[in-house]
């Protein structure tokens, strides 16, 4: 017997309006529950209706195949063994984090559309909106940066060190061999307040170096510039104000495409006089050390303006702290590095692998930017009434594109075991239901971790097979002569040697052979 | 000099509207703009602009007091005390799952608006939907369940015990003091397959057991009773095919409500004649142990109906397994357990807190359910083209709810530390900067949890006020006398103490220290 219940009001509307509309394919399951409604069926029963709808318009749509039952575009599930690979990768960068004295913090998902408004330039049309549902506006959050600055003013805090760890989403197209997805997870570090400059700037690229040396993703580089020196540079080259922002995001493709292309962009596309584009050509072609900041500090044009010097200033004492932290070696200036966000006002940065490692069996992934940030020292003040400022420097680990080259190479070396029981309670014979379930109970409460099959009469040899599988190394095993001698079998899976232990020192057993694995 | 760029096309439609609309207030803000525009700056500074439009907004808004900066509706954010408290909830309860031999599992935050809907009755309306913007319609996750449902179907498993953790999102009337919010976090354990009776149902119960009592929430009870028990009731007592859910609804209100007012609804409201809702009184009112299934099996009415007995014939071997796990004294056979959610068919459950614990200082809390779940043997075959089942039964660890608990009582208690910071590198005099980040840099490279204070000449007392407030136990001195002398001065917070350590040394010693703690 189904239970049943009446329609609501929207199921009736929902169907009205599919009864208005034309058919639009041959398809029995609707004309079935069309004569059931003509039929005088008023209350059909809700269940049976609902399970017959859905299939039916499976069906429907099966026929057009456009409607499959998956994860939405650009989204994936994590199954078991990428579930290992991810809490491996997050655990690395979490103990990093706390390794620097960070704090936890955790925002919504969604935020009231107006606080992610014009914060993100032309990449705000990637927002996620949620439906007007009555109530506030809502968007999904892009980032954890403009949570973390809402956050921050909302509870009027102008010093906090601390780490946010989350989904962001973003309407991008997916690109899943570079690891792109529409939601995807980062993990962020922001130290706010007003402090000493490039104290905090320094730590941030400290954090960097560190998380991706821990997690051996082979050779790496951290492109570091400002803000500020690429205002400075626009301006003594005579771009016109209104353009910055698009020769920005230009400079930014230098590397993916050659100068020659940026350049044909930069004239061609959007009009740049070709001596103006030849001047800013010459200063983003250079990258290099502390002693590429110190020539440009001798630029006759470039030192004339007073944005770029600060922002060379600064960068020449971050280079002598950097030194200090002994990681300069990783560290790249890099004239062309921009950063499409709004919100940076000072430092950018961006970690990039410098080639994919290839180990054997390992096709080379185009993963670019593994990790990025910089210092926005206006967004918290956006959000506040009076404007009043906190300065913050802050780091994103991107976890999908590391995700994608860690699981490469560990399903190419490794076999990786997805749970963590140390033993399996088995029966020798059957009728040894209740017996298994006393002992599995009796670890339980111990804390081992331990599992049973859900069978009451499983043969042995299933039983063995399910620990090579899933990688269990032991099994305790309950039979007729074991019973009546009062002890459990204990089998190595490994070595398949097996000891009687007597029932009272089974749990202290496991525990031993555990601690000594 | 900022940084300039062109409107988009969506800016200038957004203007042109604002302009088309008569202003909303007497706001300077919006009137410079306007003259700006109107003086023939077309290409308006891109960033400022935004700025201005931002803070004319707030300003705007915050006069008619309706737009503050915070959270979304029913949504929080997690602060550095807070996040430990959930991290010590989640330990708890994943370790449980480990223990138990689940594999970890994630899916995204939301789903395609068809695998979401007729999935939970009347409550669909408290979906979640995402905003129309061209592709798939999609909406929140509502739980954890139809997900991982989906994810079954889709990836055609049939059988897996699995654990997954995330957030979940319904548009109800938030109740912050009862731990009710619209997002909140779920930790469900599930087990999918085709297995014997009352097992793996068993073992759900086991684990939530095991987690109430981890987590020492105070004394707790599981209430217990099955769909088709449910059901075969309803039918005996003659409810009306078409009823079933609304008497359902009213029965799962007894406890809140007496029965006089769940009999006057059942009547007055519903319709049902009196001498049925007497019927079912009789039932739902009785709670007990194993005798009282023993008694119903008896009973002359509900023993002719096959679903109530195939129910209590599975409650009986439930309760057999029970007695093997030894958790029978928590549980409570309770025929008025209704559940809402449509997906369920047999055993469902749910965990209430006897009394919310009131320690000193503590206010109770109104908590109602922290854990729940049951048999859903129906919801993997809706998303298989062909219907194939998968049987599968599951809990849900309430988060949120625990949590009001936990933090009272944290708050009440004890003093949350909320960084793992085990020393400051600080310096005795001025110009000491580079000497600390030497060192400091030595001691993250070792791995030990280290912080220094962001400013060139922080003063000595400074430094060691930090630690009283951030509980850091360590600090380690550089002065102008132990550069001389090749050591560092490792001063103990709580003690005062205060030993030379040769340089070299520092980082075992350091190493020693926290090991011993």
């Amino acid at each position: 017997m189904q239970r049943l219940g009446p329609w609501s009001r929207e199921a009736w509307a929902a169907l009205a309006l599919q009864l208005l509309r034309p058919p639009r394919a041959p398809c029995a399951g609707a004309t079935l529950l069309f004569r059931r409604v003509q039929g005088g069926l008023v209350q059909p029963p809700a269940r049976e209706f609902a399970e017959a709808r859905l299939k039916t318009q499976l069906e429907s749509d099966k026929e057009k195949s456009s409607f499959v039952i998956k994860t939405p575009k650009g989204t994936r599930d994590l199954g078991p063994q990428q579930m290992i690979i991810r809490e491996k990768i997050l655990t690395a960068v979490i103990s990093c984090f706390k390794r620097h004295g960070a704090k936890g913090l955790d925002t919504p998902a969604f935020e009231l559309k107006e606080v992610l408004m014009e914060k993100y330039g032309e990449d705000s049309r990637l927002i996620y909106e949620l439906k007007d549902q009555g109530g506030e506006l809502l968007a999904l959050r892009y980032d954890l940066t403009v949570p973390f600055a809402r956050y921050l003013a909302t509870n009027k805090i102008k010093k906090m060190k601390c780490y946010h760890i989350g989904k962001v989403w973003r309407r991008e197209s997916p690109s899943i061999t570079q690891g792109r997805y529409r939601e995807f997870c980062q993990c962020d570090f922001d130290i706010a307040g007003h402090f000493d400059p490039m104290i905090p700037d320094a730590e941030c690229l400290k954090i960097i170096y560190e998380i991706l040396n821990a997690l051996q993703l082979g050779d790496f580089l951290i492109k570091v510039n400002d803000r500020r020196i690429l205002d400075g540079m626009f301006a003594v080259c005579g771009v016109p104000d209104n353009k910055f922002q698009l020769i920005s995001a230009s400079v930014d493709k230098l590397g993916k495409m050659s100068w020659k292309d940026v350049r044909q962009e930069m004239v061609g596309k959007i009009g740049l006089a070709p001596e103006v584009a030849d001047c800013i050509g010459v200063y983003i072609q250079q990258h290099g050390g502390v002693s590429l900041v110190e020539q440009l500090l001798q630029d006759p044009k470039l030192s004339q303006n007073k944005q770029a010097l600060e922002g060379l200033g600064d960068l020449k004492l971050l280079f002598e702290y950097l030194t200090l932290f002994g990681i300069t070696e990783k560290i790249s200036f890099d004239l062309s590095l921009a950063r499409g966000l709004d919100y940076y006002t000072g430092v950018i940065y961006e970690a990039v692998l410098l080639q994919t490692p290839a180990r054997q069996g390992e096709e080379p992934l185009g993963v670019g930017s593994v990790a990025a940030g910089g210092r926005y020292d206006g967004l918290v003040g956006m959000f506040d009434p009076k404007g009043r400022k906190v300065p913050c420097v802050g780091l994103s680990i991107g976890v999908e594109r590391i995700f994608s080259i860690v699981e490469q190479r560990m399903e190419a070396t490794e076999k990786i075991q997805v749970t963590e029981t140390q033993v399996l309670v088995a029966a020798a014979q059957k009728n040894f239901l209740k017996e298994r379930m006393k002992l599995i109970a009796e670890l339980w409460d111990a804390g081992i971790k331990a599992e049973m099959l859900y069978k009451k009469n499983p043969s042995f040899l299933t039983q063995l097979h399910y620990c090579e599988e899933t990688g269990i190394p032991l099994v305790a095993i309950i039979g007729e002569q074991e019973l009546k001698d009062g002890v459990i079998k204990l089998r190595s899976v490994a070595s398949r040697e097996e000891v009687d232990i007597k029932r009272e020192y089974i749990v202290t057993e496991i525990q031993r052979r555990m601690s000594e694995s």
